[in-house]
């Protein structure tokens, strides 16, 4: 049985939610792939804990256990993976330790899967390059929506279709505080409270609710999924704090729903982004999208409109999602 | 440059729009896969065209061309095909030519893409077992709902997920029949012309209308993603021909939308499988589908619950979906 070994990057909640399901389906990998799947090391900003053997829980829980210093390239040196999941926070300006760790891991002989943003948006089309030349592979479904099928959409539901367009409602944080206004035809402030007391919303709402973390994933299938050259900060983007209870009771009493909607259009081979406000009928896809729920649209030219809507926001949804991708690693390389 | 050779079985209008497409996409399998794709040979149910030099659109619109009695085992034996498509009309008592084609590749050294039904209602678990066996490969997306995404999201964007529900709408034209009686407020048999005009709905229309249809896709769900055992005639079922003006006049006070929906869930490791005429809420996911448009709705425990919705029934869209199984195929086990 060929034994695959898998080290966490960054490891925090969703991390530890990974690595407990990576280790639930043990036996089913063996079933299915005849892989011998274990996890061999995490590590966090400051310090690292391998075990070739294979961690369980009762260690990777127990922060005694964990050697300072152990973490970067030290621990990507010593802990002999096949694969690293890189969980850590992002960072969209320079692609912070995330983009060190996908580009160590592509280059020393190991394929990687991203669940956090920030390298790709950086530098998401080199990433691609470099897995490319170096016969490895880099994964992202993680990291464009989560649970939301985005990037796989692409390379496997509509495998050799022509894209022409692709809109979504991308932020689940946004969704949630519009749907909010919507029914409590409150302000903003108020909606966005209720986000960052269910947890929904961080405590520094910015990067959600001015179109941020919308024109990041757009950036990352721009780049990744079309070829394009695109920086995050070209990216003409709207925000929703804007929207008062006025403007929601007038959209109201003409049956339009506001979403933020991330788009890319594609017209004779030119691309076009942007983030934007938009008021949808009651019988547009996006009209119904309930809680912090997220959707995707996108139209070809062989299969029509295709429309995707689901993706929960959750811990063990996005852990889902890095192993949906370890699963497609196994499927199609190993 | 590797050379793979493809025959297409049941050669029709849906093989003519495949034939054309594997055609225009010559260069892109060359340049992505590093494949030279060549259709090396065609039948119907009387005779055959084989070209190992590669086919063109003239030869293959030219009945002058085909040699009689060159198709079946003759034509499979003569044809060195590394891969079928079968897309001839579906038996769904015997499974008919469909389950011959399927089986004769899969047991000689070919793997198989099914765009017909017959077969895989018949014998899909037996022939997914026979795959397995022989090393071979066997895709039926076109064969489930065409271009709307079906067995390729439980293999790809939902892998390793725990599916608890299953359910769609995944008949366009009982889906076009009911939306027509729904606008205009007119008897079945007035709608049920508008489709068979328009080439939605055949001749015979019992078994699309009669819920056989998507009874079949059920089966073939049932049989091939969830490893059931499922006969199609086991499966209760309901049609959309007893419903009147009046119906459809009281539902719509009541806000209510009705749509013929089949569906799996899984309890206690049970399976339980049905089609039914439903009356969905307003702001249920199956409430706005347009005309022929398709669904499907799974619910998964570590993902929540997943929407799709698309799948336009055109010869292109079904021919494209065939060749999305011909890229898998080159993508994973080429």
């Amino acid at each position: 049985m060929k034994r695959v070994n898998v080290a966490i990057c960054g490891f925090g909640r969703i991390g530890q939610q990974i690595a407990e399901l990576l280790l639930n389906r043990s036996t089913y990998y063996k079933q299915k792939y005849q892989v011998d799947a274990r996890l061999v090391g995490v590590c966090n900003s400051s310090s690292g804990l391998i075990d070739q053997d294979g961690l369980q829980a009762s260690k990777w829980l127990d922060k005694a256990q964990y050697q300072a210093g152990l973490t970067e390239q030290k621990f990507l040196q010593q802990v002999q993976a096949d694969v690293i999941i890189e969980t850590g926070p992002s960072d969209y300006v320079t692609g912070g330790k995330g983009l060190f760790y996908l580009n160590y891991a592509l280059t020393h002989n190991m394929n990687a899967i991203a669940v956090s943003k920030g390298a790709l948006v950086v530098e998401g089309k080199k990433l691609i390059n470099l897995a490319h030349q170096h016969n490895k592979k880099l994964f992202f479904s993680g990291a464009t929506a989560a649970a939301l099928p985005t990037v796989d959409l692409f390379e496997y539901n509509l495998a050799g279709c022509q894209i022409l367009e692709i809109e979504g409602v991308f932020t689940g944080t946004t969704n949630f505080i519009l749907n909010d206004m919507l029914q409590h035809e409150c302000a903003f402030t108020e909606s966005l409270e209720k986000a960052q007391v269910k947890g929904i919303a961080e405590p520094d709402s910015s990067f959600d609710v001015d179109g941020w973390d919308t024109a990041a994933k757009i950036t990352i299938l721009a780049n990744t999924v079309l070829g394009a050259d695109i920086k995050i900060k070209d990216i003409p983007r709207q925000g929703i704090s804007h929207v008062t209870a006025d403007h929601i009771r007038d959209w109201k009493n003409e049956n339009l729903t506001p979403r933020l909607v991330g788009f890319i259009h594609i017209k004779n081979q030119q691309i076009q982004t942007g983030v934007e406000l938009r008021l949808v009928a009651a019988n547009h896809p996006f009209a119904h999208l309930q809680g912090s729920n997220k959707c995707i649209r996108v139209l070809t030219q062989e299969m029509g409109e295709l429309v995707v809507s689901g993706g929960a926001s959750a811990p063990l949804a996005t852990a889902a999602a890095a192993l949906k991708d370890f699963e497609l690693m196994l499927k199609t390389y190993c």
